[in-house]
């Protein structure tokens, strides 16, 4: 009997993300209208839209036939248009530019230009799917802690016991997924130097740059590194509300000349032609150059009404502990399971507080931690407001002194 | 000293046409213009644009704001319009179609599929760059012969000796680039059978589908495959004219249900969030739709008039061999490195042809091959009928008896 097995690339790249989004999503209570608050993408609630000029920029392009083949880095234009843009981290410039699909794709491609199979890199232990792009390759993606009681600082000590001599990099994000964290300057320094002392690259993952809350100061890693490198993994996924736009990059900052021997390497990978939409890299000059100030602060400010609203209907919920993030736009809110004694997991408080309240959210074991869940900060007012009054109905429900 | 190696995924992925095209270009004679008919990118002339409903789909898309992420296999409406489109392969459904960021990534994601590092693949030993999403991942690509004289058809008998333990499927590809192959239907016949013998999977690069000259019949390899699996690399890159838009896809053809371990494995690797722009994927069903019959067999009409014109050109050529190609748009022109004691690869030839005659083609050395030389044949008529001549003045000049 001829039966193909499948390779460990198939069976070990795993996004537990989109396995839960797409195959065990709760079906929800029928009397109850569903609530989504699980995805990151700001863009489907109808109240964070692009800025018009972004689809006049790309629909120029398509409308001009901009579908050629282009340099597998990326159009050149695109690629000055993004190192101006990127100079809030110094100084940048075309060369040092890689347009990607997705953020994904700049990430995937930075951990795998730094690190070989049975190699590791450093990432934190609550996070994004990082290991999806690890796992598939054979790189270890070992979890360092955070700190929830010090705003989801880095545990430096427990990161520098994790290296070893097959240690290549350490991922950090900031602002991030799903802690809402903005890491300081301190301690972004701190986080350098022992990178340094350590002669690690750092892999930046600035997707959510510049979502912080009001007076919340952002810094970029690459801002602050004299002689770590520093790959800047971004784009106009989130920032721009275009998500579905695939056309992201990674920023190869080294002013150490450490990274001198991997920058044909960068341009093999590139040359994999797995580049982005080629109207979408014309309009990105214009997409950078003319979007408005006024509509990311705008954009801010929008998230930050929404955290107070969902921030003052649960913080006196028993059971629950929540506060407002300093960036991105998430919540993440940990669950005191000991008050709950008929629920043993984040996952499960996920599951049966959709059954009951048709409220859906993200439970932390799709970020491999326990104990909390996430929701997205870009719902309507009004949708996070009933939904947390429902959350709040379904904790009285099943908290037990 | 700190200084970072490169990985082997750094190292090992090249791309020799992209190589070739961004860094080792010759400049060409200042004193005539310089004709390139290197880049399979039809839309740089001018002269093949894409069906105007096309771009209409995509502004409309786009200026609709369809941004959001969607689905990783493909937005649903999507993925059922290309199953559509792909009933000349026989009972294609939704769920056997995964969207791809261009075929390549069909390709890359076919080949990681089937083979682990360390296991190989079997390839055409002339053809396009499947060692590029191999060699990096420590897969060996084992390049089998094909038949010159036998219209490029694959030397089974090689390909059969070639088949170790380790051997996990056969990359086909017809209609061909380089060589502008069609394989026959017995031919295709004679090589899924082979395949079945052997228990391997077929991966079908069919990126040139339906690009026949006129009287040489097309068959999909999952047409006349019954029990061997055949996972059929293909999309809008060539056929709608739309290279740029890395909209294509990868379809499970498996009637016989033998990779049904590896479904969830697809899904898992579309898991790593390198999707095609979600604005293509909301177009795609018009675009499959409502492009006209007419449109695909007036590009066919003038890719066959434009074969003739260089054919004639160059048929009676001393030190050439050239041909009408079966199918595709390019022609490889053999040529008799004997005759020319002054020039010693394709690859001179091509660089002295482009600094004395400012003709750009791409040498076969680019396809792992030696003594052909392929141009496109999507420029103008008039920019072929030039470069012809030019090519023929430039033989004279270095043809000895």
């Amino acid at each position: 009997m001829w039966k193909v097995q499948p390779t460990e690339f198939l069976k070990r790249t795993l996004n537990p993300i989109r396995i839960l989004w797409e195959t065990n999503q709760p079906k929800g209570n029928p009397e109850i209208p569903n609530i989504y608050l699980q995805l990151g993408d700001p863009t489907i609630y109808g109240n964070f839209l692009p800025h018009s000029n972004c689809a006049k920029a790309i629909s120029y392009a398509v409308l001009h036939d901009k579908f050629s083949y282009l340099e597998s880095s990326g159009l050149k234009e695109a690629r000055e248009a993004v190192a101006e843009y990127c100079k809030h981290m110094g100084n940048v410039t075309a060369d040092d530019v890689f347009l990607t699909t997705g953020c994904s794709m700049a990430i995937e491609t930075a951990c795998r230009a730094l690190a070989n199979p049975g190699e590791n890199i450093l990432t934190p232990e609550i996070s994004w799917n990082y290991t999806t792009w690890m796992n598939g390759v054979g790189i270890e993606a070992r979890g360092y802690s955070l700190l929830p009681e010090k705003e989801w600082e880095i545990d430096l000590d427990h990161l520098e016991s994790l290296i070893d001599d097959k240690t290549r990099a350490i991922v950090v994000n900031s602002p991030g997924n799903p802690c809402g964290n903005v890491h300081s300057k301190k301690h972004i320094l701190e986080i350098i130097a022992l990178a340094e002392r350590n002669k690690l690259v750092i892999i930046s993952d600035e997707i959510y740059e510049f979502f912080t809350m009001p007076n919340v100061e952002y810094h970029s890693f690459a801002e602050l590194s004299e002689n770590v490198p520093v790959l800047v993994c971004s784009g106009l996924t989130k920032r721009f509300l275009i998500p579905g736009a695939r056309c992201d990059w990674l920023v190869v900052n080294d002013r150490g000349n450490k990274l001198e021997n991997l920058r044909t390497g960068f341009r093999n990978a590139a040359g994999r032609n797995f580049f982005p939409n080629s109207s979408l890299q014309y309009a990105l000059p214009s997409i950078l150059r003319d979007t408005p100030q006024s509509f990311f602060d705008e954009n801010n400010q929008k998230i930050y009404k929404n955290a107070q609203i969902v921030f003052n209907k649960l913080k006196s919920v028993k059971g629950l502990k929540s506060s407002i993030p300093k960036g991105s736009f998430y919540m993440l809110i940990g669950i005191d399971l000991n008050k709950f004694p008929k629920i043993e997991t984040s996952l499960q408080f996920m599951q049966m507080l959709a059954d009951e309240q048709s409220v859906f959210v993200l439970p932390s074991e799709c970020f491999n931690y326990q104990g909390f869940i996430r929701i997205v900060l870009t719902a309507t007012e009004e949708m996070l407001a009933e939904a947390s009054d429902r959350i709040k109905k379904f904790c009285e429900c099943y908290y037990e002194y």
